[in-house]
């Protein structure tokens, strides 16, 4: 006999439990999901594009509809402030508005026809090639954007838009709200043309080996933590069918502030940085975690800028126990070295899981390694550098940390910045120029992933190619017109088709 | 101490050892081409996409220029017969030169630009996305096609094409054509304008190990068996990195014959067969391995027409000593069997590692499925099924066996044929009409990829997109003008460019 578990989220603002929400599902059940999801498969693979376009638009109507509730009950769960959460509703309909204009374009079908041609290999016959989806995919939500990465979030909209059926794993630290979530896609699918077996819901760490496990999954989108996406790849590596794994796991996001930057803009950086490692109460992914500021008088003014705005900033509720008692002892342990500098925003740690931000203080020649990893929570390090090594400090730096999501440069017009550029880049999935890394633009040519351990994959989790994870080519030999996809049948001008190699556009 | 291996081909027409060609290359080595191979990887990755085009292309003129040589030294190491050989230096030649176009053309770079807008999400940045080159890369050579799939294979063109270094694991079956493919090369190298570490060579089975465990290393390429391919994913599997595993592995190429198409083409569909399954003396990763044959007076002519193919049909010498103990050894135990009819051609077993073609006959309804997997040398399995169950027959051979490469349907226009593709569809990656498997042209809509275990994964080792297994995005956001790839910068029009969502075409 398995024990029946209670799943029931936490309010951070107070740490007391929240009503039960639903149990844990068992692995019987998780089996249930799964055969359901393949059995859905075919007919939801089947849909027209204009049917999958519409489903996407109605789960968005579905998110704003219930946007009020939505926000109430997360609010409830993660003690982020509607500001934030109101931000992140607009995102998720966005997303899925966005991934329904991406299915109507059609250029993800990536369709290429080859007619039948004499080749110096020898005769041709007749190629046509397409995507198509890969099956069930398993999606972990993410504890920290109860929206956009989570039930409704990018991954569960770029597989169904592939024409994938989801299982989701909700996180435990907003069940409630993953099931609400859930309410507004089953919502959508019951008036709409895909069984309601294309998407489900489970609970619980055992459901979730249990989905990852499963032999009908055909790929796992994941954003959370390193241990927990190695983890999950553990499995994965066990099973008979090696499936492709997604995970966005863990994120620096190095800042480089050059000597010239900080002489035009010192006072600018410092308030936009305290802004972006704070903002979600640091638990982003895309979180500055370290910063590169030059010694001197303009380092100077730009770190007495940070100390300003930590102190006017205002204490943090953190999500979960866990982020809180990591955070915590960090930020402990920290205050109690004496090679650091540690400045503390003046509000006091609240109930709860409140929490005051931190700015640590070092100098690149003193660092210690070890001081510097992802921690969740409103805290960055910053460490001094001399300003007339921005290209063998930034070089140390690189080599010293693993890879992250993000770079970022601040720079005024100096000629350091094509070899900071080619630092970046080798070391990052998306390089930003006098901004800062928190804040991903849904987009055609957004990228949201990097070198491990950011990313263990050549693909985004956010932006139109985010959908080319849940897919896999196809391609027809000789094949008959009728038996043909439409979009590789003869004639047809709806999405661009490359035609015995020359790329041709949609007709309008 | 560890133990110098001296390498050396051997005759399979004869089993005798070959001269020696090299000793078994030592962990250090493989250390210092890996390092030598990361060190050229930003230099590599940093050359015009018309530099790398012309390196490619003298690689072709390379092989040609060599072409007896390079025919005569396959030869003795693989038993294959010159039209095999030569046919396969068309291809790899081919391979480059068509590389070389698809890095001209410039798609693959999937260029795509978002200029600053407001969007429902707030305000976007400035976003420019590119695919950028992995680094360096693993490729394992195969044994069945010394040229087109080993170091001069596609895995080495596409690579290159990307932008990656790349060390190859020679194959042991045919380890001095390797050194000279490798000489073809490193002579493009010298005479252009990458370094001699961009490419790399080594031999033996600790060496390869060695390879896929480097840190480096950011991808591996793989042609080879199902076990082979397990043994190194098992490797990736303890590395610190997960990198992308490329393993085309195991395929059964399942081939169904309706009785219409029986009725229409017995003769030819037989003799059809008998030319696929042998072929390379059956050692290709696309044999047609297990063909569904009707039963009644239809079917009996096509069997009556493939024994008459295999009686005419002349022995075959399989290519290594592992290959052959395997063949003799499964069409001896099927020889002893009374529950399957076999016949063999009448050619003896030849001296060395000569083999007789064998057909195995069975009935659907009798069939072991213990009968069926893939066997390299020239064998398949006709199994009959009843005519007037052929989606039924059809579903129960998916059901039973592995998914393959490709799936072959001989039909005329009959009815049969949705829902056969539908089955096929999910257990293939390329569907065949009317056709053969073997034979794989390259060309901008191939796919050579399947689910597992035919491959593992979302991408193909034939075709212009197997470019994009060695590629990873990176997105410059709000970048000067100055430090952007050329591809992305503002008015570029020589590659296909997505601006702002829309598709636009290369301006020629």
């Amino acid at each position: 006999m398995t024990e029946t578990l209670t799943v029931f989220g936490t309010n951070p603002r107070t740490g007391a439990a929240l009503d039960p929400v639903t149990v844990e599902t068992t692995e019987a059940e998780v089996d249930g999901f799964v055969a359901a999801a393949a059995q859905a498969a075919p007919v939801f693979a089947g849909l027209d594009r204009t049917s999958r376009a519409r489903l996407l638009d109605a789960i968005a109507d579905g998110i704003e509809a219930r946007r009020a509730e939505l926000v109430e009950i997360a609010s409830a769960e993660t003690g982020f402030g509607s500001a934030k959460l109101d931000g992140e509703i607009n995102r998720a309909a966005y997303q899925f508005r966005f991934f329904a204009d991406v299915v109507e374009e059609g250029s993800y079908l990536e369709v290429a026809i080859d007619p039948p041609a004499d080749t110096p290999m020898g005769p041709r016959p007749d190629l046509r090639r397409i995507l198509s989806p890969l099956g069930p995919v398993a999606v972990f939500g993410s504890s920290n954007f109860p929206f956009a990465f989570s039930v409704l979030g990018g991954d569960t909209a770029s597989a169904l838009a592939a024409g994938c059926p989801v299982v989701v794993k909700a996180h435990p630290s907003h069940p409630a709200t993953s099931q609400l979530s859930f309410d507004v896609i089953a919502a959508a699918l019951t008036d709409g043309p895909a069984s309601r077996g294309t998407v489900a819901l489970v609970h619980g760490m055992r459901a979730g080996a249990a989905l990852v496990a499963h032999p009908s999954i055909k790929a796992v989108g994941f954003t959370g933590s390193l241990r927990g996406g190695r983890a999950l790849l553990d499995i994965i590596n066990t099973r008979d069918e090696p499936i492709p794994f997604y995970g966005e796991l863990s994120s620096l996001n190095p800042v480089i502030v050059t000597p010239a930057a900080a002489a035009e803009r010192a006072e600018e950086i410092g308030a936009g940085l305290v802004n972006s490692f704070t903002v979600g109460s640091g638990q982003l992914c895309t979180k500055p975690g370290f910063v590169m500021v030059p010694d001197g008088s303009d380092g100077d003014r730009l770190v007495a800028a940070v100390r300003s705005g930590l102190a006017e900033s205002t204490g943090h509720v953190l999500l979960n126990e866990g982020i809180y008692a990591t955070y915590t002892g960090e930020t402990m342990a920290l205050s109690a070295r004496t090679d650091v500098t540690t400045n503390t925003a003046p509000a006091a740690d609240g109930p709860g899981f409140g929490v005051a931000p931190m700015v640590v203080e070092t100098t690149l020649d003193d660092l210690d390694p070890g001081l510097v990893h992802e921690v969740f929570g409103p805290i960055t390090v910053i460490a001094r550098y001399r300003s007339d090594s921005v290209i063998s400090s930034a070089t140390t730096v690189f080599d010293t940390f693993p890879p992250s999501l993000t770079a970022t440069l601040h720079h005024a017009d100096d000629d350091t910045l094509p070899g900071l550029t080619q630092l970046a880049t080798a070391r990052a999935g998306r390089v930003v120029y006098n901004g800062f890394p928190t804040g991903v633009a849904v987009s055609w040519a957004q990228h949201h992933g990097g070198p491990w351990p950011s990313t263990n994959t050549l693909h985004t989790s956010v932006g139109a190619t985010a959908i080319r994870r849940f897919l896999r080519p196809i391609t027809f030999q000789n094949a008959p017109q009728g038996v043909l996809p439409t979009e590789l049948r003869d004639g047809y001008t709806e999405v661009p088709r490359r035609i015995d190699g020359v790329l041709h556009a949609a007709r309008s």
